[in-house]
């Protein structure tokens, strides 16, 4: 087992098989110790965040594949915090793919002059690079395409497939009565055919969630929900 | 006559036959008195700056009609540094439309991970809304659907008239060894179908150009062009 790369909220791991080993950490991104999932730093370290991004992860991750939802997930081990997953290529350098069902956030720091807070958005989605050093910039189809990051027919795909499980994501956290006000998603392209699979977690730190008009933060989402 | 509207560049009058005039000035945009075509402010007046503008507006918007591209001109007075044109509803509170032939300004400082500076770019689209106070962020054909400002329909047509000028634009300064890296364009919607033209101005102000591999200033590459 080789450490491939330390992330922010994980780290990697090539397994012998081929596979690879996601290890979560206590590490949640925020600025100034408040949570944020747009940050692009850690913010806080907070007991047992780790083991609760997982579990939530698992949950999801699990429900997609009984909806035949492609994503690179094979099993998670909770005590350990560990997760397996195939082998995937992210688009480029990596991208962020958001799907807003209110407008919050940078949504809102963009668009406010047509927008209002917390506005119904419809399933949006809007696509950003993974670029720290230029703060994560939004990026349309047709660059997308000419960059030579995505083709128009793996972004219709993208687009479809960040629809479709936004609405796994919203429909389960409604049973619980907390309302999804957007998530944040990541794909890449696994196996001989380059089939487009949902990567990475699904947990309190990647989504926007409100009960009763209130903010939930991460770790009290991950509580209620499970 | 009966002034309507005072902007960065020009002034905007209602006509009484319902058509508008509009009144160029010698401010040009720009930071701390160096020329951007992308700033939001008057950075400079220039003498003669109005006037040069207008006639290489003049010639693009003669040039476009005799290809049966449509714009909201009528007939301009150079002297007078006046324009004719007819009304125009433009979508949401203004859009900007940039076409690009290389990488430089905004789509650099964006997409620097994936682009080197200069490189060509093949009449690339996009559209960034006209909000000083965010920044002109960029936005997409779907958000610009889902906010209510240009349907899908329309951003189909305003890409493809946006191409085709920045097109004859790229070939006019080509005949005087003059390259196009960047131009923006302002649309609007006129008569009683709705029809999409181009509108404002088609000047120095409006562009990047190059000779030589050396950036032209807009009232120099006026010079050289007429």
């Amino acid at each position: 087992m080789k450490l491939k790369y330390t992330g922010k909220t994980k780290d990697v791991y090539a397994l012998e098989d081929g596979n690879y080993l996601l290890q979560f950490k206590d590490d949640v991104t925020g600025t100034n110790g408040v949570f944020d999932p747009g940050a692009n730093e850690v913010g806080l370290t907070v007991e047992g965040a780790g083991r609760a991004g997982l579990r939530v992860t698992k949950f999801f991750f699990e429900t997609l594949k009984e909806k035949g939802i492609p994503t690179h997930y094979i099993d998670a081990d909770i005590d350990k915090k560990t997760m397996t997953v195939k082998p995937a290529e992210v688009f480029g350098e990596g991208l962020e793919v958001i799907c807003r069902y209110r407008a919050v956030g940078s949504f809102l720091r963009r668009y406010g002059m047509y927008a209002k807070e917390g506005q119904p958005l419809d399933a949006f989605v809007e696509v950003t690079l993974k670029d720290d050093e230029r703060g994560d910039p939004p990026i349309s189809e047709d660059a997308l395409a000419m960059l030579g990051i995505l083709s128009k027919d793996e972004y219709r795909v993208l687009k479809e497939l960040t629809q479709q499980i936004g609405n796994v994501v919203k429909e389960e956290l409604a049973k619980k009565e907390i309302e999804l006000y957007d998530i944040k998603f990541e794909f890449g392209r696994t196996g001989a055919d380059n089939q487009i699979v949902l990567i990475d977690e699904i947990s309190g730190g990647n989504m926007r969630a409100y009960q009763n008009d209130a903010y939930i933060e991460p770790l009290e989402l991950e509580k209620r929900f499970l």
